[in-house]
């Protein structure tokens, strides 16, 4: 039986695009095998392909001064590939740094160029509870780029909106935030995200890019992750994961039947709002996020008496409630509520804490 | 209805190994989820990760001196990823280039070192038709390793045993010959292998390779490449395609229940001479790849009369076989009969060759 499945990625896939996929497993419309099967090189792949990549500009409302590309490596691939691609001539990089992802980006970045930290909460007494006003970032002359986490899946720390950098040229890792709400990108130069959250099973990185930026990649970068050589070919310079290709064009077509990204926006908010304030209001519960940024995509909260966390994961479990088990850096528990979890889910989940703290407590 | 798929890559999956999928798409043993939507940090995945790696060690008939890992960017990935980690303090590595991706590979090295071709067939008279006697290629002192493409997918030319070098660290691109039969790797240093031949769908690469040879990576090397770090993670410094995992385990089960590897390399050896044995006998068909180095995996071939390819390909599709158009590297015709490709499908390719000679021959 199907549980309510609160891993923070590889994380839950609606049935509604399992049930499709299922359809087609053994053959692909006529083509006479399954989508994985076919070539990368077939007119069917290659349809698919250019069918995801407007998909994905209509999301973000970007139009032709962008590239689409997706890549393999997954974000984490990515914070290697970024400065690689990105420098331009610049010496220097900026990292916003707000958690572990942002903290594992910047000193990636590390091996390509200068990187500072423009801010960085890791170190700082808040902890990773707060997003630094940006305009108090210490952002050094002629950076090639500014780099922010827009959501940090393992504290719950989400932008409430981008941040407005005069000149500066802003990348975005989306990993665990993309498509979870309407997002203005015209100030942005890149934003990456993997699949795992919000579209579909591990395994490619979707990495949307202002083609301007393309074509000055440092000499070292492997061929696989040169921007300009892989827009020139389809994303095909390796061959691509063809089953994460049709995966995501179905999770893409989900997220359009569900009304898109204000209506999905909207439903995520209620989501998050509902765990928080049973969070809020009751004692055996606690999260320290600043409200202003508390991610609407993982609610991490600990329990009053730590040595019940055990005791908590296994009834939630037989209650149907799985992956709720904080990260090993920050511990406690973590919710992680990304576009495939249901309404219900939630309130299976509130209605579980509410007892196991009723009879715990 | 499926058809024979003779693709080179993404190429067919046995039917054995959908039927299990199939049955675990919604979920995976008592987990409440598909094995795709569950986290790669779960016991289960790792789990899984560890029978695989064993699985892969047993095949390959190696010990505890062997990394088994499973690596983002595929087989084109671990062409920029082998200089990075084995340069080991050299300045120099040696390619044997014997087709269009061997090439490939010692162009990628190029970017992190003094790369040499000890052979090169592709600007060789011969074309790339014979395998040069490994006791005539021209190595220089002081290589890191040599690199030898066994089997070239496009140019269907395989070596027919591991080339003797003595004092020489081998290293070794299976991607298209994988567990197609038995391989002695009592002297290779490294071997990969994209999964997407003989393992399953596209999105991983399988590298064993001699504990010895890791730790010492350029600095540039992007983390979710670098060996001794990965190994050390289970390969999970990134995120592993769950989905592939689970999918190559399957395969790997399959090899086994076929009878291992002697018995996958007769079958193969015998679907192979069928093809070849007719298209040497029938003048509407030929192959001029030396019969020493002919692969069993891949079997290019040209039709007397080229303005016939694409009526040959349409009529093919008609009779269920599909994917048999050759590279556009070499043109004319390919089929690729990797383990998955049942013997009736190589019957019915030659019927439907003979057919198609005599009504047209």
């Amino acid at each position: 039986m199907r549980k309510y499945n609160f891993y923070p990625g590889p994380s839950t896939i609606p049935k509604e695009v399992l049930d499709r996929y299922k359809k087609e497993l053994y053959e692909f419309e006529d083509s006479g095998a399954s989508f994985m099967e076919l070539s990368h090189r077939s007119s069917i792949v290659l349809d698919a392909y250019k069918r995801i990549t407007n998909k994905i500009k209509d999301l973000f409302g970007v139009g032709d001064d962008y590239h689409v590309l997706l890549l393999p490596g997954g974000a984490i691939g990515m914070t290697a590939a970024i400065p690689m691609n990105l420098l331009r001539g610049h010496k220097r990089v900026a990292y916003a740094v707000t958690g572990h992802w942002g903290k594992l980006a910047f000193d990636q970045a590390k091996k390509y160029c200068e990187a500072v930290s423009c801010c960085d909460t890791t170190t700082a007494e808040t902890g990773c509870t707060i997003i630094p006003d940006p305009q108090t970032w210490q952002i050094p002359d002629d950076c090639a780029y500014v780099h922010y986490t827009d959501n940090e899946t393992i504290h719950g720390v989400e932008y409430p909106a981008p941040p407005k950098l005069e000149g500066q040229l802003l990348v975005v890792d989306q990993s665990s935030s993309i498509f979870s709400r309407p997002y203005d990108v015209s100030n942005i130069g890149l934003v990456y995200a993997c699949l795992q959250k919000n579209l579909g099973p591990s395994g490619l990185a979707v990495v949307v890019v202002r083609k301007d930026l393309c074509g000055q990649a440092l000499p070292i970068t492997p061929n696989i992750w040169d921007f300009a050589l892989q827009a020139s070919h389809d994303s095909m310079v390796n061959t691509i994961p063809t089953l994460q290709v049709r995966m995501l064009e179905l999770m893409l077509d989900w997220i359009v039947d569900r009304g898109g990204l204000t209506a999905i926006g909207e439903t995520n908010k209620s989501k998050a709002a509902k765990l928080y304030n049973f969070i809020d209001e009751n004692d055996f519960y606690s999260n320290n996020i600043d409200p202003n940024c508390r991610s609407s995509m993982n609610v991490p909260f600990i329990l009053a008496n730590p040595e019940l966390d055990g005791k908590f994961v296994t009834e939630a479990g037989k209650r149907g409630l799985i992956g709720l088990r904080g990260h090993r850096v920050v511990g406690g528990m973590r919710a992680s509520i990304y576009n495939s979890m249901p309404v219900g889910g939630v309130d299976s989940l509130v209605e579980f804490m509410h007892d196991f703290a009723t009879v715990n407590g």
